[in-house]
């Protein structure tokens, strides 16, 4: 069930049995040579909507524009402020919350999306508890690439060469995604030199290609879809958890 | 070009020829009974990505969620902060100026976004204005449903009856974006109260279904690809004016 | 009525028959070579004082500083970035809620405040609207030079030439307020460029003299007071339509 | 010289041989039973007028709201916020600065708005300390009220009886400014209690009428006639100091 | 007692009986050529300890670094921007009197805090007086160096030429407090100028060796005794007066 | 060498052979029945100054308030809202900075500090990233309770009950700094309850005497002295590999 696609009727009627949502959180930012900039969004929008269809979960809209102020140096990439992604967090969670959602689940595509959505989700809890209040409403972070079954999959196409940025795993998912937009591209090294960072001058510095300790030469297709499977299965299994009772007695 | 689905190294060759770019921009909020809560994200959207395809202009991430405080009475809207969304429109033309994008055009779907917008802009402006500086950049916005291809097509199909919000023209875009979306409801009364409002509990009391001076009854997707085909024009000839000489160069 | 005149006592009593009060809001910005720098605020000031005095509508302080980061690039304006103006707005209307006014008329002089403006009534809204309340009171922005009987009798006086700033209709306005800041400047060409502008660099290089679209080397104080009557007549007449049951109540 | 009476050229023309500027800075609160609303905003305005005609000095707009949210019990007051304030500041000290004005003397008629000014020049200059470069700029704030030559003339009216708030003093000069707004109101006690305060309930809760250790009931245009001519002469006097050397080569 | 050496219960049991509470602030900024960096924080901090230890006052953190933007030209010196400054102080009082305290006194070292900390005790009950509300908590700022004892002790000492910054009494209760950390230090002139200051280049080109007025060469840990038992006598006296009712109910 | 007892001349000298600082972070917060409320200000700083004495490295002052809002259902917690936090460490940094230092590491002795600090770090670089510089500077957050040895040490002496708050590790470390601060309090059940938060309700719901996961019953002074060196020993090790050729030059 996709938010966009529902008349305000259609939400009414899903807010009488479930209190969930899904808010896929990405980015627009390089993903190397063969990766595009819109992975970190796509990714989280695409098993999303899979649960979505397969689950009856209402899925709201992707805040596609995250934090990734250490791409700037690539063409292409966008970047929130910290402050700003903060805000927008802040805005959605209020809107969902004043209609009755409870249970709200950003499931995130992007590692440089956690530490500033953990600190929006603080931001908001704060405000409840310098007053004294108690939040009615429950926040969780989940990144679709640490899921337990991903991480299986992951390991068993790439072994441990995964590497942390335009991996071939989020790769080969957006593939599955946009098989035109797939693309051929010789690489070199093989694999991309990892580490840390800071700015964009330094990260591009350091990453010339803009990959980290991976090698997506052999992304494709065929394991985004496994990809793609086991995410389903990952985000079902913790999202049921996590919405608990509001949905066992949904069902 | 869809930006989600460049590499960075597509992004690099394309500012080689052209410095423009669409952003479309929208909201997430109830359309009446037979509207889509994405139908502002969505318009602007397809009508982007058809410009974009059919005359090779970048289109970056839609920003899908907007200033739609008025309809919070409805559930499913979201809305950002007027403040908010000045905050991300700043961060989107930052990120976008420090690849060498000198015209941002944001194609609108939604009247309630356009107040905020152009404060926005002033305020990415004054940062020059006040340090005695020039703006490298170039913003405008244009909404579609004022274009003037896309008013003649509208006034033919709907004689005066579209209304202001849920009309029957951005249904029918949504419905030849997304047929299997379309809903048969009875409205009563068949056109809708219009006038001012002030806050969602106001809003919702004038125009208790949702809708404001229109008659959706009859959307369908056969209109909706008419006006798709207005809206595309209008966008192309208009973004076409704004980036000029750029473009000219480029061709 | 001005409030800057009346003991709080007097307020007092003026709450016990009339929830609505006027706040001109202007801007202090050039006006072209021979309009006055504190035209947009003097203009609502005068207007709204005319108006206070003949129907004992109580008038706030004029709001003189205003969004003008366009004409930053002319000596003595001055501008508040919209973020600012917005808190302005939010914390006058804050306070005056807080007494019991419930309509709160800003009484505008300057195009550039309109959005802004806008936004900022929204983002006020947006607080009620978020926290599933609803607002207590209305706000209404009014442009004095946009009122029916004010344009006919621009077009009356000066046909089709007013133009968009530093116009004929503003300077004489200003002309009758203060007979002895007229000035008899040579303008060349007669009638400015007009057209769209971003900056204060922008708009300088495009409109060297400062104004834009008009011929005001004919104004004058007689037309000043034709057009101050029209404008009172047309702030009265939608002022008490806005206060309504309000005011009916009150007389 | 008013800013707001004069043109663009005129301003650039006081700027050849002057870069000082006066802003009057004031407040909209309650002033007792016989004071008047705008008095903080009208004695630094009449004054500033005052030095601006006698010689030849540059006023700029009132700053008519100021921080006085102690004040919110009485009907009428109005109350920016400290942070609203200080952008309010920052944002007319950059504007100035922009066109060359290099010291900007804030005459200051509101107790309340001395701790937020001074954190708002903080604030600006915390911007160039921060980054290491040097403010081109020099700020003053200074209170009428506290004038050599004001306090020997309020010493001389009223003795040490003059108070904290609705003075004998501060209300003569509103009436030497507005006569006909003049009131005669029997207050009791003769003189009222004074001492400090938080918000506005705990400030009407201890000082019932609005004063502070005043008894105006002796307040006149006569005594605002000498309180104005002090307050010109004090104003002048700090001012050219101030100026100094900017001014000096002026003349 | 000092909060950081508590059980949260045993603060649960200090609550039943005292609603009271010292938060030192002050300020990490250099003090001249034989003066701490620290000293602005080290001073408020041992009176308040000593003040917590002879009467059972809870003493809170100290907030170490306040607004010192005009001492950034000297190596070591740190300052919060007003505007994160007013941050704090908001969020440790709405920390506090979400536990019940209802008086805090801020015990202050540092001149440059007091328009700021004022300021942000303002900026928190606007909340209330906007809101038409009364704050249920009482704020205070005191600084040592002001009190009465303090002064009386440091006029014996060192009669009118303890200057305003980096003074001998400063010093003095500094080396009292870390005897080992005294310092030796020829300084020329003998009493350093002093006088009004703008940013941190301006303070520097005026104040070449960082002390205002001062003459610290003299200062000693034996002075400091006498300050430190003067301080805290004037810390418990005012401390006393300000919880009032609350302090007498606990004894 | 303590920031705090240097001169700013000592300051300057200590720059020209090093450019890196420690600044210890921490918090206010409940720890339990025997933990103290300053436990995570106290541990980092203890640390940081033992590794600042053995190896002339500056230790700038401890920023004791820190993001902890979930623990504000317990008497005596003190929070900074995320985005307060944010600002203080963005002034912090700028002001070192500004005095040639180019390696800041952060000694961090809270959890919630992570995310908030993290961001903090990102909001700084973001400022140069969008604006296509390089940010002269180098952040580093460091966790002293995950360090190397002295996980071994924890591991050592408490297997793997040392829980997620109010450990026996953390709580030991204090009884060392603060030995007549020790307390024996019972505790049941032995090992407190662990998993997931969100607000402050919530927190004190689940958790009711504060502790999560930890048995902090046989914390003492001697595991504590362990703890320290082992601190020590890591702290050095990392902020070495840290500053590396800076401090490498300095030696």
């Amino acid at each position: 069930m996709r938010l966009d696609l529902c008349t305000w009727q259609e939400v009414e009627r899903y807010l009488e049995h479930s209190r969930g949502i899904i808010i896929p959180i990405g980015s627009h930012e390089q993903h190397g040579p063969n990766g595009l900039i819109g992975t970190d969004a796509i990714c989280p929008e695409v098993i999303a909507r899979g649960v979505g269809e397969r689950h009856q979960v209402l899925v709201g809209p992707t805040l596609g524009v995250g934090m990734a102020q250490h791409h700037l140096g690539f063409a292409g990439s966008i970047s929130l402020r910290p402050s700003t992604l903060m805000a927008v967090v802040a805005d959605v969670v209020s809107s969902l919350v004043r209609h009755g959602f409870t249970h709200i689940y950003f499931l995130n595509g992007h590692g440089g999306n956690i530490a500033t959505v953990t600190a929006a989700f603080s931001e908001l809890y704060a405000e409840q508890s310098l007053a004294g209040g108690a939040a009615g409403f429950h926040l969780k972070l989940a990144n679709w690439f640490l899921g337990r079954r991903v991480m299986e999959v992951t390991d068993f196409l790439y072994g441990g060469s995964n590497g942390s940025h335009a991996t071939a795993a989020e790769v080969s998912l957006t593939y599955y995604a946009y098989p035109d937009a797939a693309k051929q591209v010789e690489m070199s090294p093989r694999v991309a030199p990892d580490g840390p960072f800071r700015d964009s001058a330094d990260f591009r510095s350091k990453f010339p290609d803009g990959r980290m300790g991976s090698d997506p030469s052999s992304a494709c297709a065929e394991h985004g879809e496994q990809l793609f499977e086991a995410a389903v299965e990952d985000t079902w299994r913790t999202y049921s958890q996590f919405v608990d009772g509001a949905l066992r007695a949904a069902r």
